[in-house]
C-alpha cells in the first residue's frame, strides 16, 4: 500500500519540471519526432495504438515511467492478479481476471492447453494459488454453457411450452451497462446477427415505471425469461422490478407456478434467490472478488449473452479478455497499452488540469460503449480518498463523454476543436461486418467513415492559422471565428474488427487502464462509498411520502427536510 | 453588438468580489435563507425551478442581474425574436421562435385568437415584422398536417399500395437529435403510444455503414417511407445515406419510379431536391434563419412527428414552446427560467471553474435528452472568439454530459458525490404516464423514483461530515472513505407531466438558456466554423483513399500526412 500521496513523490518533481517546459510546445511539433522514434505506439495482437498527438516527449515518457515504478505500478497489477486484498476498504481480492482464465471444456478449441501453458509459464504461480476459484469459474461457465443450449434449444421453455424469445435482464449498474453495451456491439457483426435471430435482449434497470411499461408493452409473456441480476440480491431498483416482473408473470399466466420457469438469477445470495421464489438449480453463482462494474465477464454477463449468441460465440469473447489480460500482466510498461493509456491521462488532467476524456469510436455499434465507460471509469475513480486515508488536495478521475463518430462530429466536436481542451480517445475498426458502396464510388461507406477516424486527430492537433484562413481569401473580420488553436492532444486505438474477440480486448484494455489509474493516484478502483449518502437520503424522503400517502396508523419517525425541498415535496404531493 | 470581453465590464469586479467572498462559503449554509427569501426559485405555468443549492445568495444574484443588464441581455433577446442578424457571422436571423407561433388552423382550439392577443400585445412589433415569415411557417404546417393525415389513413402509400408502417429520418447532428429526444420521450406517454402504434420511427444518422445495415435489416421495403434532412441538401453523411437507401429501394422494390413514392425531402434547396428524384410537392421547406441545432419545431422535427403521433398532438409540443418563448420573452430577469439557468452556469463555470453539467433527468423516457443538449450547447457555445472578433481569454461552454435517473446514480454519481466538483441539473416529473405499484407497497415506483430525486440535491448540498460517520460507528479507519464533503451545486427543474406541451416547454427552455449563456460570453452561438476543419481533413484523407483503393488512372493531389497517420493508413489499407 502506498504511503504518500502521488504528488509527494520523488520522481514527480522530473514531471513538475517537464509539465512547465511543455507548456508552450505544439503537439504539431512533436509528432514526427514521436512517430519515427518508435516510442509513441504500441501494438498487441493486430491491436494498433497510436499516442504520438499527446503533449509528451521522450523525457516526459521517462519520467512517467520513473514514476510508474514509484508508484508499483507493476507490483500492484500483479497483487491484483494473485488475489491480495487490493479492495482494501472492503477487504476483498480483486479477480476479475481470473473469470476468465480460458474455458476449454467440450473441446472448444479457442485454446489449446498449450496455448494455455504458453500464456501462463510466466504466471504459474499466479493462477497456482487460484485453482479453487478456477474451478469454480469453470463450474458455472459449464452451468451457463449448457443452460443457454437448453435455452436455444427449446428445451427449457415457458411454464406453458413456449420457447423463449424475450430475455429481459432486471438489474443496473454493473448488472448491466457492459452487458448492453457489449449485445448492442456484437449485433453489428453479421454472424452474432444471425446467432442472436430468435432472441429479443432487453435490460429492465430503471426505477422509473417508464421501463417497465415500455418493456412489458412489447413481449409475450408466455415467451419471456426474466433474469434477476444482483450481486446482493438487494438492489432497491433491482427488487422492485423483480417484484413487478413476478406479479406481472404471475397476473398475465395465471398461476405463480410460472415464475419457477420464467424467472433465474445471477446472484452471490442464494438465501435471498430462493426467498424470491427462483429454483436454486436457475441461479448462476459469482463471487465477491467481482465488482460490479468489472463482472461482465463472469454471469452477470455470460449468461445473458450466451443465451442470445451460444456460448461458443461468446467464449470467443472471454478469449480477448484473457488475451488483454496476459498483454497488462506481462508487457513491460513501455510497450503496455493499458499502463500507456492510463499514464497519458493521469499526465493530461493531473498537470494540464484537463478534466475530461471524450471517448470517440467511429463505430455506430459501440453507442452504448461510453455509457459503460463512465460507470467503470468514474466510479472506480471518482475519489478523493487515498488508500491509505489521506484527502487528497489534487482531482482524481476526469469526466468521460462520448458518442460515435461521425455522429459527435455534428455535436459536440464544436467544442473540442474551438472550446475547452478536451483529451479525447479516437476507436476505430479495420474491417466492418459488411462492405457496403454506393454505386460510382470508388470507396466504400466504411472507408468514408474512416476518413472522419483518421482525420480528426490531425485536425486536432495541427489546427489551422489565420495566415491559411486570409490565404484561403476568408474576410479579414471573419477570421477569428475560422481559425483553429490546434494543440489539442489525442491518442488513437485502431482495432482489426467488430469480433467478440477484440470486443473481448478492448473491454478488458479499459478495465486495466482504469485500475492502473488508480493505482498511480494511490486509490481504491473497487469500492463506491460516494453512492451510499444518496441512498440514505432517499431512504428519509421514502418514509415521508409513505407517512403522507399510506395507510399506515403509525407514522415513521422522519427527519425535517430544508425548506426548498420541503417545498419541493409539497408541490409533488399537491398532484 | 458587444464591443469588450465580458470579464472588461464593470459589473465583474462585484461579481469578482463575491466570488472572493464566497470561496469558503458553504452551500448548506446558504438554503434555508435563500429558501425563505423567495428570490431563488421561480414558476411558470406550473413548472416550478429551484436554485437554493448553488452557491449564490442575494448580492450574487443583484449582481448577476446588473452583469446581465451590462451585457445588455433583455436588448439581444428582443433583437433575436425581432429578426435581427444575431448570427453576424452568418449574417442571418435565428427566428426559430417564429416556427411555433401559434397555428390556429381547422380549429385547432389549443389557442383561440384571443390567446394569441393577449400574449402579444407586449410584442406585437415583433411579430407584426414577420408576418411574411409567419405565413410561410404556417403554409408548411398546413402541408404537414395534410401531408401526415395522408399517411395516417394510408392515402399517401408506398409504390405498390402498402401502407407506411416504417418511417426512416435520414439526416445527422440537428436535424436528428432533438427529434429523436422528443420522441423517445413522447412514447412513453400512454396516449402518444397509442397515436403512434402503426408506425417505427428510425433514424439513419451515422455514415458507419452499421446504421444503414441495422436498420434495413428490420424494415420492409414495401411499407418503408424515408425522410431525407438536411438544410443545404449537402451533407456529406446524409447524402451518402440518402444514395444507399435509394439504391437499395429501387433494388428491393424492382424499379426506379418507387422513388417518388417512398421518398421525401426537408430541406431549403429544391434545386438538389429535385435533382435527387424527389417530387416537389413531397419537399417540406424550412429557411436559412433556422440553425440545425434550432430545427426541430421547423418540418425537420414536426414531419415525422406529426407522421407518428398525428399532427394536433404534436401541434402541442409547438404550443409549449411558445408558451416559453413567451415567458423567456416577458418575464423579468429575476424570474425568467431560461435566463435564471444561463447566469447560473455562467457564474460556476466562470468564477468557479466548474467546467461540466451533468444533466441529470428523473425519468428514462427523456435518455435522448442530453445527447440534444451536447449538441445544443456544446455546438452553439464551445467557441472562443466573440462576437467583436476578439479572441476570448476564459473559458466558455462547459462539457454537458449525464444519463437519466436513477440509472445514472449507479454509475458516474460516485464521481459527483466525492470527485471533482460538477454542476448538476435535476429533472423531474411530478405525474407519471402510468401508475404502478409492488403489492404491498404504500407509494408508488415513481414516488420510488422521485424519493431519489428529492433526496440527491441534498445530498450533494450537505455531504456528510466524518463527526456523523464516527457516531454511525464506522470505524475510523474507513471514515475518510466515506464522508462527503458536500458543497456541491445542483438546480432543480420540476414539470408537472410528460406531455407534449410540458415537452415543448423544456425544450424551448433548453434553447434559450443556451442563447442567454452565449449572449453573455458576447460569442454567436448560432454558427459551427469549428467542425469545417475536420471535414476539409477528411476530404483529404478521402482523395488519397481514393488514389489507393479506385480505378481512376489519374491520381488527385494529396497533401502528404504526417508520419503517425502514413503508418495508420498503411496499417488500414494492409487489410
Amino acid at each position: 500500500m502506498d504511503q504518500k500521496f502521488w504528488y509527494e513523490c520523488n520522481s514527480i518533481k522530473n514531471l513538475q519540471n517537464d509539465a512547465n517546459l511543455m507548456k508552450n510546445t505544439k503537439i504539431a511539433d512533436l509528432i514526427e519526432q514521436n512517430s519515427n522514434s518508435g516510442q509513441f505506439d504500441a501494438q498487441f495482437n493486430d491491436i494498433y495504438f497510436d499516442f504520438c498527438r499527446q503533449k509528451i516527449n521522450t523525457s516526459v515518457l521517462n519520467h512517467l515511467f520513473e514514476f510508474a515504478d514509484e508508484r508499483n505500478v507493476v507490483k500492484k497489477i500483479r497483487d491484483m492478479f494473485e488475489g491480495e486484498i487490493v479492495n482494501i476498504t472492503e477487504k476483498r481480492a480483486a479477480l476479475h481476471t481470473l473469470l476468465r482464465y480460458p474455458y476449454t471444456q467440450n473441446n472448444i478449441k479457442n485454446y489449446t492447453q498449450n496455448d494455455i501453458k504458453n500464456y501462463t509459464q510466466n504466471q504459474q504461480n499466479i493462477y497456482k494459488k487460484q485453482q479453487n476459484n478456477i474451478q469454480n469459474v469453470h463450474s458455472v461457465l459449464n452451468q451457463i454453457q449448457l443452460f443457454s443450449q437448453q435455452i436455444r434449444q427449446g428445451e427449457f421453455c415457458g411454464y406453458f411450452g413456449d420457447k423463449f424469445e424475450y430475455i429481459i435482464c432486471v438489474g443496473i449498474g454493473g448488472s448491466f451497462l457492459a452487458t448492453q453495451f457489449v449485445f448492442e456491439a456484437l449485433l453489428a457483426n453479421q454472424n452474432a446477427y444471425k446467432l442472436s435471430n430468435n432472441f429479443n435482449l432487453m435490460f429492465l434497470s430503471n426505477v422509473d415505471p417508464i421501463n417497465f411499461t415500455q418493456i412489458t408493452q412489447k413481449v409475450n409473456p408466455k415467451k419471456t425469461l426474466v433474469i434477476i441480476i444482483s450481486k446482493t440480491f438487494t438492489t432497491a431498483e433491482t427488487m422492485l422490478n423483480a417484484q413487478l416482473m413476478k406479479e406481472w408473470l404471475i397476473e398475465q399466466l395465471g398461476n405463480s407456478d410460472v415464475i419457477e420457469k420464467h424467472m433465474i438469477a445471477v446472484s452471490t445470495n442464494s438465501d435471498l434467490v430462493q426467498n424470491f421464489g427462483i429454483n436454486l438449480k436457475n441461479m448462476f453463482g459469482f463471487w465477491d472478488w467481482v465488482g460490479g462494474r468489472f463482472s461482465v465477464t463472469s454471469a452477470v454477463g455470460i449468461l445473458p449473452l450466451s443465451i442470445v449468441f451460444g456460448f461458443d460465440f461468446i467464449n470467443q469473447f472471454l478469449n480477448g479478455c484473457y488475451d488483454m489480460d496476459m498483454h497488462f500482466l506481462n508487457t513491460s510498461i513501455n510497450k503496455n497499452i493499458p499502463i500507456l493509456m492510463a499514464l497519458i491521462s493521469f499526465w493530461n488532467s493531473s498537470f494540464f488540469n484537463l478534466n475530461a476524456v471524450a471517448i470517440l469510436p467511429y463505430c455506430q455499434a459501440l453507442h452504448k460503449f461510453c455509457g459503460h465507460i463512465q460507470q467503470l471509469i468514474m466510479e472506480s475513480n471518482g475519489k478523493c480518498t487515498s488508500t491509505f486515508g489521506g484527502i487528497l488536495d489534487k482531482k482524481t478521475s476526469e469526466i468521460y463523454f462520448g458518442e460515435p463518430g461521425t455522429n459527435g462530429q455534428h455535436s459536440f466536436y464544436q467544442l473540442i476543436h474551438q472550446g475547452q481542451v478536451i483529451q479525447t480517445e479516437f476507436i476505430g475498426f479495420i474491417v466492418p461486418p459488411l462492405q457496403i458502396s454506393a454505386k460510382n464510388s470508388e470507396i466504400t461507406a466504411h472507408d468514408e467513415l474512416m476518413c472522419n477516424f483518421f482525420a480528426q486527430p490531425d485536425a486536432l492537433a495541427f489546427g489551422k492559422t489565420a495566415e491559411t484562413c486570409l490565404a484561403e481569401g476568408i474576410a479579414d473580420w471573419l477570421v477569428p471565428h475560422c481559425m483553429f488553436t490546434g494543440n489539442r492532444p489525442s491518442s488513437i486505438l485502431l482495432l482489426p474488427e467488430l469480433s467478440p474477440y477484440y470486443l473481448g480486448c478492448l473491454l478488458s484494455l479499459y478495465e486495466h487502464r482504469t485500475v492502473t489509474q488508480a493505482f498511480i493516484w494511490g486509490i481504491n478502483p473497487f469500492d463506491q462509498y460516494g453512492v451510499q449518502l444518496g441512498k440514505v437520503a432517499a431512504g428519509e424522503v421514502r418514509k415521508y411520502l409513505e407517512n403522507t400517502k399510506g395507510n399506515s396508523v403509525t407514522k415513521k419517525n422522519v427527519k425535517p427536510f430544508c425548506s426548498s425541498t420541503q417545498k419541493l415535496l409539497n408541490t409533488y404531493l399537491k398532484y
